[in-house]
């Protein structure tokens, strides 16, 4: 009996399916790489049942592919060498909800939306923030972050425990439910980030935090980069808790205004979120108004009522729509390196530059407070000229980033977008990554191609 | 020519000594384990000679125990199979401090107190304080936090970036100077706490922290250790950016009364810092007073002064003391096991009480914002009966943790004395680890019998 039949047979044919709309729905993400689609889509309801697909698949050497919501940036959930495509949106449960402990404990399909609205009851939320509606398991998968981990983290900071089912299906526990261990090795550090090549995760005990009893979102416009910059080093050195602080370069503030017909400054701009107590905040808030004064801050406002709140953030909130708009028809490519903190200003200027000498319109986005910001295009996948453009650029930055102590990827992943720059970036570490692998994978089943490339 | 000798031809007779008293210096860490000799220990200068040591060590079946101050708790840097102690306190230079960045490079060597000496002149501290002044490397093997994690995260949180040389003497890097990354494998989180037994460090980047504006310290007696633990479960839910959060309980207190001649209410009490801005600092503590008022908080003090400070932390600072003070002739064995918070008062209460049918004097002392608390004993190494007692009641405290969800060390490591948690701790987890252990040093070489046993 084929693979595939063999699944049929245990998880019956609702649950194994070679519908072609099915298939193509598992044979993209969000980016601008090529699709490719899968043999057949799983839907695993339990570990037990993951554990006998990966069983079987690792004896027969099927490819097997992870596959959250697609909403990943660099390829992870393309399964190139076809296979299973392992989907877990059959596994979306909040399993438990620990408020004393600040833990929840989940299954892997369960969204980000999803998830603070269950949390919301107790009073908690889920502080990481990429955007997308994504699943905890895929960001879990590629190490996702946003706009909050400046004070609260990446996705790895926030994950103390997984259930993870190896290549050969033996189902293991990563970590524990305390805030703190040095016991054994960190496999939980190790498998966060490892994008489906090492294992598939079936349950997460996460980090949730207490519903701030207040925020308070500002926007803050400056003469130059350089200066927005300085201010975010001098705010994080006074240890101000900020929770968000997102830069736009004034390029970016020009396409919003054209979309939307307002008439914000066009002027690289801060946009900032405090959390704290009502008190505290309005100390915070007056102490980085005074350092944004220092470095030239022309126009700082700041909002304390949810609507006005986001009102002020609107054009950060726009910025993407903004240049979507502009360029029907086309699709969005983001890069995504991230800097050490004293090169974040030269870096910014330079990917305008380069931007401008590539022919190409984008946006300029910065989670200021990482080090970590990404160029917004929007490319004509038709036009292989726009595409080599595109691609030519986004390699300047990584290795303009790679040059100076930074990082190809901030928080999108590897995926097969990143992976060319793995050597250049870890040298003789890919090797040792590259051994990891082999150990965890010997038939090279899990994602093939993805961070080590082809 | 012997490995000995080989090594004083390339590092010369200072660098490479068989002499008894630097033999015995390296035999023993700060626990109660049992001492055993290397056959040499060897002072190297540059990554190049520890790699170069290695390629030696590898290729002849040489064992290498990496040696920073020998402040460990567990064995860690006691060469149980003899060979090489490989002792990093010639390669003690800050090499490079990077304000803007939020960064500091050091080589292994360098002790906390040392870095924060440095970093000062920056306006920069480092936060990791696990109590010894013990040396970076070392607090890198082990994970160390301590007092400051409930804020600023433990060791692993810190370390961007480090240099390692591998078995076979390759020279890597795990990471990047930016504040984060998905690029990878997270070969940093995976080395950090790995004991020396997958590489030794040779070069650290760190993060450290702007000095905060203002701290105050605060004290504050509870009826209970439940009031007290679900006083700080209300801290951390409403945000209070907490730097240090402690708990000693009654017995502990008594004991300081006795020996100081102090008159501290002899009740369970939490010892609180909160750094931050002058202003938000008054309203934090304000609120965390009243927080502590609603669990029947008897005794809430709190001081801005840095002397004043300090002696409203005298109990905490002299709790080991006045143990130590009662039992001459006796060593300190510290548990170390960490629970959810939830579990926190009741694995307190429970540790009182087992102290007590033990027949031994402890105190009891908790870096209660992490669940993680330590029981202190001391005892005579000359009585076995007395050395089993010990023994057993450590077991006890592992064995409740273990059963709630809990670890085995949350920061001192397993080294010798918690390997024969690890397989009720992590299942099958262990035999992944092992695996990895395996594939990074397949002759055993590096620091043989920690973590995994005999």
């Amino acid at each position: 009996m084929d693979y595939i039949s063999q699944l049929k047979e245990w998880l019956g044919h609702e649950r194994v399916t070679t519908n072609p709309t099915v298939l193509e729905h598992h044979s993209h993400d969000e980016s601008y790489h090529a699709p490719h689609l899968p043999d057949v889509v799983v839907f695993p309801q339990t570990a037990q049942e993951v554990s006998r697909i990966m069983k079987l698949a690792n004896e027969q050497r099927i490819p097997v592919t992870p596959f959250g919501l697609g909403s990943s940036l660099e390829g992870h959930a393309i399964p190139y060498s076809g296979g299973i495509s392992l989907d877990f949106s059959l596994m979306n449960q909040v399993l438990e909800v620990r408020p004393q402990d600040f833990l929840v404990r989940v299954q892997p399909g369960v969204t980000r939306t999803q998830l603070n609205k269950e949390l919301k009851k107790h009073g908690l939320f889920f502080s990481v923030d990429p955007g997308a509606d994504a699943t905890v398991g895929g960001m879990a998968a590629t190490n996702a972050s946003g706009t909050t981990s400046v004070r609260y983290g990446v996705m790895r900071d926030q994950v103390r425990d997984l259930e993870v089912v190896l290549a050969d299906g033996r189902i293991i526990r990563t970590g524990s439910m305390t805030a703190k261990s040095s016991s054994g090795y960190h496999l939980t550090g190790l498998f966060v980030g490892s994008e489906g090549t090492l294992g598939a995760f079936t349950e997460l005990t996460l980090r949730v935090y207490g519903i701030p009893e207040a925020t308070v979102a500002a926007r803050a416009c400056f003469p130059t980069v350089q200066e927005a910059v300085d201010t975010v080093v001098d705010i994080l050195a006074a240890g101000v808790p900020v929770a968000r602080i997102e830069l736009i370069d004034e390029r970016s503030i020009r396409q919003v205004n054209l979309y939307k017909e307002t008439s914000y400054p066009e002027q690289p701009t801060l946009f900032i979120e405090f959390h704290g107590s009502e008190q505290s905040l309005s100390h915070d808030v007056e102490f980085a108004q005074s350092i944004a004064g220092e470095h030239g801050c022309s126009e700082f406002l700041f909002e304390t009522d949810s609507k006005a709140r986001a009102q002020l953030w609107d054009v950060r909130h726009n910025m993407a729509y903004a240049f979507i708009h502009k360029s029907p028809g086309k699709k969005m490519m983001v890069t995504d390196v991230c800097v050490p903190f004293s090169e974040l200003a030269g870096a910014v200027v330079d990917a305008r530059q380069a931007i401008d000498r590539s022919g190409l319109d984008g946006a300029i986005l910065g989670h200021v407070g990482d080090g970590n910001y990404h160029v917004i295009l929007m490319i004509d996948l038709s036009d292989p000229a726009e595409v080599k453009r595109a691609e030519v650029l986004n390699a300047h930055l990584v290795e303009y980033a790679l040059s100076r102590g930074g990082t190809c990827t901030g928080e999108h992943g590897v995926g097969v977008g990143k992976a060319k720059y793995q050597r250049i970036e870890h040298g003789e570490a890919l090797d040792v990554m590259h051994s990891l692998k082999r150990v965890l994978d010997p038939n090279g089943i899990l994602n093939p191609g993805k961070i080590f490339g082809a």
